[in-house]
């Protein structure tokens, strides 16, 4: 079933031409409509928790339920002679999945950290002092969410190039990705109750993967003191097919312990997701790298982010960072590849990259063992307007 | 009319006890119900409209919609012996006035950022080399942003002491506020378009006064690479009555030029708004000051935080920053009135305060001349959980 067989069955929201979107899951080469599915008695839930335009509703259902849901689809598509009627793929409008509350990202791979650190603070330590304390992490435009295959246009912004005094504004020149998971709210929290880190998890209904675009030229000029802003804000990706958390449970594997030792409130036997990621462009594959690489996990990045008293709400997006490996050919953006543009990629027509190009293709693929292919994000650069 | 007469006429949600929420208007010392003056026959809309848990639906309907019915209230309350059924403000729950799209929140009056920098970076110039050439921002959590009159629970987290070289995690020390004014965005834009600063102004529905509650210990330690996260995530808040921006057009005052020249999308006619602002702390006035004094514009805002392309949504929402004037008694925090805690400052009890204290309730304040207060922005700080 090419890792959409019965062990997987992500989640999403389709439509088909003249028709209301409804959630879906994928299954194998087509789309199951889970509100017909419903409606036929096929499944012991009300059809009306499906013909909705974003998951929020069933994922506000709890977790209860999406367990009764997927051990009931697992039932019906796991026999050999089950009749399911799907979907075709190619007559399915595959749509953002679900309404995006906050939307937050982090900054957890400690080989992504320590290149930024190496390339723009050489003379110093190549992690700022907190970085191995906590989950470092800030908010992004969750309005510019966008799913798998919408086009991204190249910004407009400002820049200041080396030695000029002033900005110039213009398109960004230093067009980039960023390769990362992205963890999905399903279950709220109290305004003023922190979740610790041990029922971290216990909130989360699934993950998908995640492109945090980002023009790099804009980053530089803008986020002293304050972060990044229109670097960032203009399009993340996100894929259609939210996979459901238990699909992938059994990815966790050990890490290697944390040094210095988290404070207690990040404390937990250390732990990653075995997931293999890579990007491709335009058909190349030019970054193969693993989940595992992640320092702080899911877990603890959701605690840091309750403990001061903030909320969750369904259907809050947090990005894990981007994800690199110790070896180049695992870094997670091209930043990273082309050391900030000093050292181009080659692509297989033989032509070279630092940065995105408009007309260029990336795709960002995972797969949780050989049953289970994380929705890809698809996005192509069109030119600035 | 106390500055809630036919001239102000600010929108909210509210609810008496065992009803539905619902939209009102603040007239005098009462709510008037606008599902009922609808339903009634005194609004020419449906009352749907305002049946409504939040102001979306509403500011959904378009400017001509919010014009027409801002006139028919206004000849409706200007009458002498206009006979209005109003809720007592006493028997009146109000609610977070709309549902919060993106939050961000800006860095624009030249004088508060000139402060931050005296005091953190006391060997460089004040200013980042930045700031005169773009209105710095960042996006904030938007689902903690809360109504006035929610208790702030003072925020758990980490901070690292002077001196010390491991963080500690415990109470944040140094909680602050920050005086701000709030847009509020009511006409979207297209994904990918940005909006001109000429054309800014026609997006936004109202505004309202926003405190920006700050752990400054916090953030002085978890900001660096990507700015304020959980220093300001636990809590916002907001006045519960957002002015609409005709009631305060008249308020727009030519301000002094910007040198050096802005780059040309963010180019117009220098303007600010007249609107005295003020903080009370525990009943003692410790602040006074004016909109007048921002740098930034909040169509100049509003353009540069579209201009890569990110779109707007009903519900959007961005703070100008604190807003502080040249004078010691003109600024809008904490931080700045104590000198980050040097000078503390003196209330009438004869306590002193650099920072919050448990118990301390804040209250900000905004008058547009004689006839329109804003709605008041009031918290009170509870123990640390």
């Amino acid at each position: 079933m090419s890792g959409f067989g019965p062990e997987h069955l992500p989640y999403g929201i389709f439509r088909r031409a003249g028709e209301e979107s409804r959630v879906g899951i994928r299954f194998g080469d087509g789309v199951l409509d889970l509100a017909a599915l419903a409606r036929d008695g096929l499944l012991d839930e009300d059809p009306a928790l499906f013909a909705q335009p974003s998951l929020n509703a069933f994922m506000a259902a709890r977790p209860e339920v999406w367990r009764r849901v997927r051990e009931a689809l697992q039932a019906l598509t796991a026999g050999p002679d089950a009749e399911l009627a799907a979907v075709p793929l190619d007559e399915a409008e595959l749509l953002l999945p679900f309404e995006v509350g906050d939307y937050v990202d982090f900054f957890s791979s400690l080989e992504h950290a320590s290149n930024a650190g190496r390339m723009f603070r050489p003379d110093a330590d190549p992690l700022p002092p907190n970085w191995r304390h906590l989950p470092i992490g800030y908010h992004g435009r969750s309005g510019t969410v966008v799913v798998s295959g919408t086009p991204i246009r190249r910004p407009h912004g400002q820049r200041r190039d080396p030695g000029d005094p002033r900005p110039i504004y213009g398109p960004s020149t230093r067009l980039d990705i960023e390769l990362e998971l992205g963890f999905v709210v399903g279950v709220p929290s109290a305004h003023g109750e922190p979740v610790p880190v041990d029922g971290a998890l216990d909130h989360l209904f699934g993950v998908v993967l995640l492109n945090d675009w980002s023009a790099r030229d804009l980053q530089a000029w803008e986020s002293r003191p304050l972060g990044p802003f229109l670097a960032k804000s203009f399009a993340t990706s996100i894929s259609a097919w939210v996979t459901p958390l238990d699909a992938i449970v059994g990815r966790r594997v050990p890490a290697a312990a944390q040094e210095p030792e988290p404070l207690p409130y990040l404390r937990e036997d250390p732990w990653a997701l075995d997931l293999d990621l890579e990007v491709a462009l335009n058909g190349a594959t030019i970054a193969r790298t693993n989940a595992r690489h992640l320092y702080w996990s899911a877990a603890q990045q959701l605690a840091h982010m309750t403990v001061n008293g903030a909320s969750l709400r369904v259907g809050d997006l947090y990005g894990s960072g981007t994800i690199s490996g110790p070896d180049r050919e695992q870094r997670g953006s091209l930043l990273e590849l082309s050391w900030n543009g000093a050292e181009p990629i080659a692509l297989p027509d033989g032509s070279t990259r630092t940065f995105l190009e408009d007309g260029d293709e990336v795709v960002l693929r995972g797969r949780a063992g050989e049953a289970i292919a994380l929705g890809e994000v698809r996005g192509r650069i069109e030119p600035a307007g």
